[in-house]
């Protein structure tokens, strides 16, 4: 079922400041997902922050790939999806204000022009219009849920570039965890018995590279079963694989979910 | 310096609905200041919930004493000070929603008729007319703090009955922290050698009896240097003790954080 997508209003109120679009947000499934990286939009608000479209297309301005997959996931699962509408570079959503990578000067060997002189003042106008909008709206959808008494499964979802710092990577999937390892360990376990991903755990970050922002805002705080998927993005570079991808994902986490609450009845 | 209060409105913008009040908000000291049980309004959205008066005015309540004291302890601090508005039998905002003790049946040996048969409509109801914009206010206040780059100490500010099941409560002071203890046992060694007051750490609640999920949402996901305090309210009975006991507590909490920036200057 296709539901209406509900676009959010960031405070200045015109198209181009939208900080979040909830995809399907009356779907009743176990999971929410959130995309914080899905958009290289640059607002007009933002300008090009002084980057030619090669850079602005790159993976050091969006999570290319991330959108498709987390979209196709999200109808299999009948899972609300939270996405943002913006480049990482004006504000990475997964990162508090104070982190230099929230509004980062300089992202792999690309200098950003636009974010190297930033006042506080500047810094305080990107978090009120992006970050804090995002982060209510995604906590209004998640509480909404504890309200009718479920606990959603939180899932973000994002895409790595191939080749970092010239180093290519050779790990295909990573499986990350905040505070509570419990559905990342089940998801591993799924993903390598019924996949030929190269899956790992808390590659290539973990929470030690502050990458768990929002689900230590979100899930940790509320003792909600949570993972991070990161998808190398030469595996999700069209819509024909992020939706194979998805039909291969969404399995797996379906048995990660189910032996989760096996072993929650277990110990029960 | 008195600033202005400023008021903001819940969803539904009626006088009755306000779920927070934030009192000096552009004050500029190390600390914000919280006080989720601040009052025992029942707007009229609400209804009394079916108590009589002396129901109303007792503890299960509101924390008697402790906006008082939190009011004083703001402007001695020159701090911040993000309040309740009502009660928290209405909604105890240092819960999350899905929570038994967020819009509680029965609290200690009362029963509250208003909540006896609440449907997930009237809980998702007052999730978002109070929980949801109270913490998004609060997530601001801090945001701002962050994006002109200092990190601020989160303090959350309560009181305890005397009596508690028919067994009085020796302890005076409660100081209790979420995941980092940091701030709490420095408060602690300095409550103890400035005072005489009966000054206890996880007394009489720790974070495992779910008290902590303001620190929790605010503080630990930020790495926020945090400490909740518990008054027994017999000692901030009328407004000369809270003042009082705000003078008392004032340069405590200073030496606290100035042994917690010392100790991290020595292991930086």
């Amino acid at each position: 079922m296709q539901l209406a997508t509900r676009i959010v209003l960031g405070e200045r109120g015109a198209m181009g400041d939208l900080p979040i679009q909830i995809e399907g947000e009356g779907r009743d499934g176990a999971c929410v997902l959130v995309c914080e990286h899905a958009s290289n939009a640059m607002p007009a608000l933002w300008g090009d922050l002084g980057l030619n479209d090669a850079q602005r297309a790159a993976h050091i301005a969006w999570d290319p790939g991330a959108l498709g997959l987390a979209r196709a996931l999200a109808e299999t699962l009948d899972a609300p999806l939270a996405a943002a509408c913006q480049s990482r570079l004006i504000y990475d959503l997964n990162r508090p204000p104070h982190h230099p990578g929230a509004m980062p000067a300089r992202s792999e060997t690309t200098d950003i022009p636009g974010n190297q002189s930033l006042t506080a003042q500047d810094k305080l106008a990107r978090t009120e219009t992006l970050y804090l909008p995002f982060h209510a709206e995604l906590r209004a959808l998640i509480a909404r849920r504890l309200a009718r008494g479920t606990m959603p499964v939180l899932i973000t979802v994002h895409s790595f570039t191939p080749v970092y710092f010239g180093k290519p990577r050779t790990v295909e999937l990573g499986v990350i965890h905040d505070a509570d390892p419990s559905l990342a360990q089940a998801f591993l376990h799924e993903a390598q018995s019924q996949t030929s991903l190269d899956t790992r755990l808390n590659e290539p970050y973990s929470a030690a590279d502050d990458v768990t922002h929002t689900l230590a805002l979100h899930a940790t705080p509320l003792g909600l079963p949570h993972v991070m998927l990161e998808l190398r993005n030469d595996l999700i570079a069209d819509e024909a694989s992020q939706v194979a991808m998805a039909a291969i994902l969404a399995p797996v986490l379906r048995a990660a979910i189910a032996r989760l609450n096996q072993q929650a009845g277990e110990a029960a």
